[in-house]
């Protein structure tokens, strides 16, 4: 990135781009908290101590050298900081990251062969392969591994070249079948409506990974609507429905035997941005709810508005897993049901697992550095 | 809980409790959403299609039983609904909860016996100690258990009564030893401020356990702060600074070899009530901060006001941890850090891991179910 003017402030130091006319300004304390000395050689962690400086470093002057610019304080200072570390560093605009994929929103018109499709034996062995699944799995919010070997730990073998699993109190993988005493819905052969799983958590699993060994069964179809889809759309038709459900907290809890784990948090959790981040629909293990009387009449409204979309074909797409395929989705923003089925004509058996969502940007951003 | 009274609207029932004289509004949806035909009977989970209902169910008349509040719709839905339920269950107000324990701030004055203190033992085979040992590490954010036997699984065993461990890119447990080739620098032997551990990840490790295996070198005291007392002290001395440390979420970032694991937060969490709910404090692994320009200096006023306010002895509390002693702390609240130590003089070893607040809240509310 070329430097086209350096202007020097006893406060800061003033830089503009080729990329961009307007004069970009790194304050002094900013500049000296982010020299290269400040950090330890090996770790690359910060080792500076940030009280051993004046609240604000007089800069004196400046020379920009080939991929430096030399900087002089008057405390005696010298930094050498790198250009492309001030190209990459602008305040208050923000930093390159190969994890930030913008989601790309769907509808129930995406065709079967929207869906992205990978092989199994692809990912194991090529990493190029491993990262274009993963940023078409994070753009879309879901994706299909096929050519499973028929063994419970095969789905898991592919989500572990992403990361470690996430354990829940449902163990660290689970097995979709229809239970005797089952402890959760999933685990009947009951409709499954559309929901995320494990809203009831601090920090819902990220990524579900639902490895198909047996669809045998009449019925057992499986929904997925894109649940930022619903809420961009409940935003441009229904902004006050939007509002109280990005504000109002609502409890969730899932309690057992083992368990009895709970949280409040919005249906629609938006970043720092307004942009959708998380979606949490889980009408099971919705708590009871306890805002106050008074906002309760209008909260149904708008949580009985969103119900009606995740019932609307319009967001829906169905398929029915075969064995041998899984299908990988974003549980924090793709909704996932099933169809009743009859467990006296078949066996159904889906093996799960999930990946958070750190694991997952942070193996995006390894691969990101291997070049090609 | 007795009921005085009982009012029906077409709306809303209205019940005053004997112990607050104002009524308490229940809206008619609400009570249909919560009517106990709404659960399944063996997952106990909401199985009632909400959208079955009217907007507004229409309440005719309600009869007062020894244990129920019998409703009539004007559906001809009838409902028998627990006064219990009713009564824990009032709009607006918090729902009761074993694990909400009110946090009991500290200081530097905190006597080395106010430190909750229990043995390994008795932790083992006594559900009323584990809960009494919990109750009091919540409240007080550490405590120290002793007597751990001289296996590296003596303390990870203690913390497993509380639920399973919480993997980060460190692994399920971690050693704190001197190591040639570090990544983190709590790998090396250099004085360690005040910090909690993982900041960068979207939530930080709850409880932390460091059990000590040996500690003969020459220096390498422990240091602990509750960072609750200072976020509450510096709301109290420097609003404008508490405001910025709550309000401007800054980087962190850590990465290696194998991990690059980034998030954006405040330094202070508040939750829903402005209470503060966490602190991230780690200067080794905040990243390039990238608000904008004309929010820095008054950002890296209040952040170094509150890292002035760690190192003031009037918050910290030293001492050194022999071997078969443990220490566990709400790492999402009390910040740790070591003296240096001259490894040349003596091993010192510390084995962690950490379980987190959902399985350490989870514990709690079981253990609340146990008479006793």
């Amino acid at each position: 990135m070329n430097l086209t003017g350096l202007e020097v402030r006893a406060d800061a130091l003033l830089a503009t781009w080729a990329d961009d006319g307007a004069p970009v300004t790194y304050p002094t304390l900013w500049l000296r908290d982010n020299c290269p000395s400040a950090f330890h050689p090996q770790t690359e962690e910060r080792v500076l101590d940030l009280l051993s400086l004046a609240a604000q470093p007089v800069l004196t002057h400046a020379e920009q050298g080939r991929e430096t610019v030399v900087l002089h304080y008057a405390d005696g200072h010298v930094s050498h900081i790198a250009l492309a570390l001030l190209a990459a560093h602008r305040p208050g605009r923000p930093v390159s990251d190969p994890a930030a994929i913008p989601p790309r929103l769907w509808r129930g018109d995406l065709a079967p062969g929207g869906i992205p499709r990978f092989a199994a034996a692809r990912l194991a062995g090529d990493d190029a392969a491993l990262e274009t699944w993963m940023r078409q799995t994070a753009a879309l919010g879901l994706s299909i591994v096929d050519g499973l070997a028929d063994r419970v730990d095969a789905g898991v073998e592919i989500a572990c070249k992403i990361g470690f699993l996430r354990e829940t109190n449902f163990g660290m993988t689970f097995e979709v079948v229809s239970k005797p005493d089952p402890n959760n819905l999933a685990y009947t052969a009951v409709t499954l409506p559309l929901h995320t799983d494990l809203p009831n958590q601090e920090v819902p699993p990220g990524f579900q990974f639902l490895h198909c060994l047996a669809n045998e069964a009449q019925g057992g179809g499986s929904l997925f609507a894109d649940g930022f889809a619903l809420a961009e759309d409940l935003r441009a038709r229904d902004p006050e429905a939007f509002r109280l459900l990005s504000e109002v907290a609502i409890p969730f809890r899932f309690h057992d035997r083992h368990a009895d784990i709970r949280t409040h948090a919005p249906v629609i959790t938006l970043d720092r941005v307004g942009a959708v981040r998380e979606i949490r629909w889980n009408a099971h293990i919705a708590a009871t709810f306890d805002m106050p009387a008074d906002v309760m009449p209008a909260y149904y409204r708008a949580y009985r508005t969103f119900m009606a979309m995740t019932r609307d074909p319009a967001y829906q797409i169905t398929f029915k897993l075969a064995a041998g395929e899984m299908i990988v989705f974003d549980n924090r923003r793709v909704l996932h049901g099933r169809e009743a089925f009859d467990p006296s004509t078949g066996f159904r058996h889906l093996h799960g697992c999930y990946v958070d969502r750190g694991e997952f940007n942070s193996r995006l951003r390894l691969l990101a550095r291997t070049p090609g």
